[in-house]
């Protein structure tokens, strides 16, 4: 959302600009706004279609290595050997190159799901596949009440495309001191979320040193994303679903919901979130 | 979320209680929070498991008959000859009884995409099939500042799970004069605007006639399931994206962002909206 004299800027990198008639108590205003683009994603790996996700066309290599480990495609940044991103007339194709053992396994993954269609959770087309436990979550940072504050404060300062569009959701990475160190923005929360992930592993950070902090709620998909990364405290804006709770218990990751400066609700493993003042 | 003098009364359809730690300003209070279900729903038509969603298990009727819909698994809501139901330890499983041919069609869409799976756009495993447009929108109802504005100040009072959660999405159907008159809520916003175009058939209501109000963004999706519907009125209480949009623009749907008392943002097809006062 800009106002009619913004018109001349570029839009920032995700974002295009479309006609709108502004209507604000009986009067309209007509300009040019600025929103999200959101196009599909269509990845492809060694050659074989996988998926088609509806993204934000920004951070598509983030996206990628993010997208591949949170699906199990790889088990480890270096056997994505090479991501490359086509522009095409109706989205993007992800050409993701694989080790050949890796695309075997794909391949059986997809013939023992033949007819089926997989929705709601990538990549899971039944009850079982869907509802697995990542391993156990292993390190112990601490959070304290004042770290959280920081990254809550500090937050939208990194969100541009939220600021320009209204229309994207954040998922951050901040130190234990509360500092924000990285930013991913996309129209959907998991793209958001791998986005961070892929970004997190290609800068080589320590996910078991800081926090994840999600401007969503926190759903089952977001919370295993978040145990499968190796990542031991993730704090949500907004509520944490029943099922995120449970996976959060039985995966050892510490869930927070509620995150608003001054206060938040702990759901799970709490002894990772140091609420007192001055603790 | 609820206090803890709560604790004894039963939470809402699609809620359950959970442990949590609420910290503010430096203390602790320990209570039974109220938060919403997720589990994984599996849609199984004549026997062939199709999808697996993640969604609130409640109005799961109107559920079943509006993916079906929206999905294309079948034409008409007489076409959905049984929707059987059945909780198992994991989750719900959705059995769908559809017409032999339907059900003939579903397995040749199954096959022609064998080894892909789907994600972001139910059902869709390639872009040609995500980015159809449906039939163009035929009917023309006349949407009011001051019905905008009765329906968004109305809606709250309807959203049971919300309130009790801060977790679900809603989607409401209002009338011409703004009157709320059906609305459904899920953890996942595609899932209450399903259970809301279902629970409309169910229903018998005219989708020409009024228009519809999501309580979160207008994603492509959101557009095309309104569009897909019947529907001619879509008002989204947050922002557009630049493909809803064009969808929208396409298929002949009104599209409406930012619907907030006093005001709005009309991206398509402005003449169903009268936004001056007195209009």
């Amino acid at each position: 959302m800009t106002s009619a004299d913004d018109d001349a800027s570029a839009p920032p990198r995700g974002a295009v600009r479309r006609r709108v008639a502004r209507w604000r108590d009986g009067s309209v205003d007509e300009h040019a706004d600025v929103v999200a683009e959101e196009v599909p994603v269509a990845i492809v790996c060694n050659g074989e279609p996988f998926a088609v996700m509806m993204a934000t066309p920004a951070d598509l290599e983030d996206f990628a290595l993010g997208f591949a480990l949170s699906e199990g495609i790889v088990a480890a940044p270096g056997e994505l050997r090479e991501i490359r991103a086509t522009t095409q007339v109706d989205g993007v194709e992800l050409r993701l190159t694989i080790p050949p053992e890796r695309a075997a396994a794909l391949a059986r993954r997809a013939r023992s799901l033949e007819g089926r269609s997989g929705c709601g959770v990538c990549g899971s087309r039944d009850v079982e596949d869907l509802l697995r436990v990542p391993p156990r979550v292993a390190s112990e940072p601490l959070l304290t009440a004042a770290a959280l504050d920081a990254a809550l404060a500090a937050l939208s300062a990194h969100q541009s495309l939220a600021a320009a569009t209204g229309a994207t959701h954040a998922a951050a990475w901040a130190d234990e001191a509360g500092a924000i160190r990285l930013v991913r923005e996309d129209v959907g929360r998991h793209n958001a979320l791998d986005k961070l992930i892929g970004a997190l592993r290609q800068g080589d950070f320590d996910t078991g040193a800081g926090f994840a902090l999600v401007t969503s709620r926190a759903s089952y998909e977001i919370a295993m994303k978040a145990a499968s990364a190796g990542i031991a405290i993730l704090a949500a804006i907004s509520a944490p679903t029943a099922l995120a709770i449970a996976l959060a218990n039985s995966t050892g990751l510490t869930l927070i919901g509620f995150a608003r400066p001054g206060g938040c609700a702990v759901y799970t493993h709490a002894t990772r979130y140091a609420g007192a003042r001055g603790d």
